[in-house]
């Protein structure tokens, strides 16, 4: 029996609002032992992501909320520590959906072994990972780009909306970023490529979006919402397209907006100009996991494609950093360094 | 000189709400006489469609709107009084764009004739008509109907809703209605053989529209907004698509509806549900033109789509008949006949 101990997260509460101190709990019990086929895994990077705020909601989504007492879920990159599986051996570097907690047992033979060599680790969970697929099928296959086409894309120094406007540049697209704060859109225009980004506090992004695509909207990669989606709708353009992938600006939200109701607007819209609204996850295209891989690698070893990571140390800092990432405070594709 | 008059209905002033007679003037010209290449045409019937509503008002659409002072636009089928075109002779019945007036002289070259002996010549403005063509197009494509699938259409009774759920049976779906009132239920279900027609008047429209669509709803026909959306989007299965076709429950509207602001509601359904929203117009599709006309006069003779027209008589009637469009008062594809 081993006496060694590891420490987990579980939601100690359902958040209302923001999430806070209390829905969480910091628990610690014995590292547990692999049975046969299965593998002890130690987490090296945790993945936090927007999503994961749903997730901790009862309502209905598209996948189970994690419940009172259950660790929360999430991808991450673990080393197998011990193996009774002939799938991986100790050593490996795998992904694994291991959560918030620094070690779990899982079966061998399902995990994605990961190759050193051939890129950081880490990126299996940001750019070469979810978020990286996630912005690579919903703007290939909902936003259908067609050069010289504008796509605007908000949250653009976050891990997804990078990848968007970065693939944008390289499918021959004008690509404007909407960030918050004027580091973060210096990033995305001079490290990123994007030909402009805009920063989503300023009293006039409205405006500023406008002048900066004179041509109109074709495509826009939803991810944010509120007054991001405001600027935004009177700008498409006829047949624009919006894949809808995540409504950050909303997670946290308690109520709905005050009147009047603009759905009518929206509809209108919908209607006059003939848009595309879809919503997806990046489960719906699994099968474009082997095409993306071969893209993105190649732009990101040609230096078409840049990544930058925010890393947070230690699992008592998960918490605070999950909090922080649904305000806009990282910059980067969020990791929590479990272990080195 | 010919001395006859005709009567023609011009926009007097931009409707604000429900149209008034005094948004409307008819004004009395001589008949006028074609030049080379051109015919003199009789208006027999006019088409009624909500989509004029749209064209009275100059907020931005799809298309330019009437000029005040303008002859209302719209589509009718007309008969060649004189011709000086070598393409039509008098006597031909033609689809023309005469709009609200008894005469117009056209292009000849640029008249789609119509054979009285294939079908009612008004049926080239219903069910065989643009009406058809929106709900043949809009379902096929947008829709995109498998069988077994449950599709949900307001405004039933009317010229499009009537076609979408009749085609929705022929491709092996179940067909629910939503129209105004029991007359009008019941000859949804008892003429075009819908599974069911709820009222759309009912205080309790949400719970009898989930008793009617047990599996859930996975098409919606959107051409009516407003409550019946509100009724159909806690149903919408996953990955729903709703083809945006008309919005007629707010035209009128002059403000939008109170509080709170739902489109997050709306936003998130779309998201967590991966529906796809798009709006169309009939002419996007105009290239399925004959596959249409092959299907859906195949399916008349057969009886397996049956239509129902509202004839008004008299272009003096015209405006009210408009009015009572808007409000649902029409049972049926509604026509002004000018003329016999």
């Amino acid at each position: 029996m081993s006496e060694r101990k590891y420490r987990r997260i579980v939601l100690a509460s359902r958040p209302k609002g923001e999430p806070q101190e209390t829905d969480f709990r910091m628990e610690s019990l014995p590292v547990p032992v692999p049975g046969d086929g299965q593998a002890l895994l130690r987490t090296i990077y945790l993945s936090l992501d927007p999503y994961m705020r749903g997730r901790m909601s009862d309502g209905p989504s598209y996948a189970t909320p994690v419940q009172i007492g259950e660790v929360i879920t999430g991808q991450a990159v673990s080393e197998v520590v011990e193996s009774k599986s002939p799938a991986v051996k100790a050593g490996d570097m795998v992904l694994s959906g291991a959560g918030w907690q620094e070690y779990i047992v899982a079966d061998g033979a399902k995990l994605p072994k990961l190759d050193p060599s051939a890129a950081p680790v880490s990126t299996a969970l940001g750019v070469l990972g979810m978020p990286g697929l996630t912005a690579y099928t919903g703007l290939l296959n909902i936003g259908q780009p067609k050069p010289g086409e504008t796509v605007v894309v908000g949250a653009a120094a976050g891990a997804v909306g990078a990848v968007v406007g970065q693939l944008a540049k390289i499918w021959g697209c004008t690509a404007i970023g909407i960030a918050g704060g004027s580091e973060k859109c210096d990033y995305v225009v001079k490290e990123l490529g994007f030909d402009a980004c805009l920063d989503h506090r300023s009293e006039t992004l409205g405006a500023e979006l406008k002048a900066a695509c004179p041509k109109g909207i074709d495509i826009y990669f939803e991810n944010v919402g509120g007054k991001v989606f405001q600027a935004v709708l009177p700008l498409l353009n006829p047949f624009s397209r919006i894949p809808v992938c995540g409504l950050i600006s909303s997670y946290n939200a308690t109520e709905l907006p005050p009147g009047p109701d603009q759905t009518p607007l929206l509809m209108r819209s919908i209607l006059t100009k003939r848009l595309t609204f879809r919503g997806f996850i990046v489960s719906d295209y699994a099968s474009q996991q082997p095409d993306f891989i071969r893209d993105v690698s190649k732009w990101i070893r040609e230096g078409k494609i840049k990544y930058r990571e925010d890393v947070v140390d230690g699992i008592e800092n998960t918490v605070s950093a999950f909090q922080g990432l649904l305000k806009g405070k990282n910059f980067g594709k969020l990791l929590v360094r479990m272990s080195r």
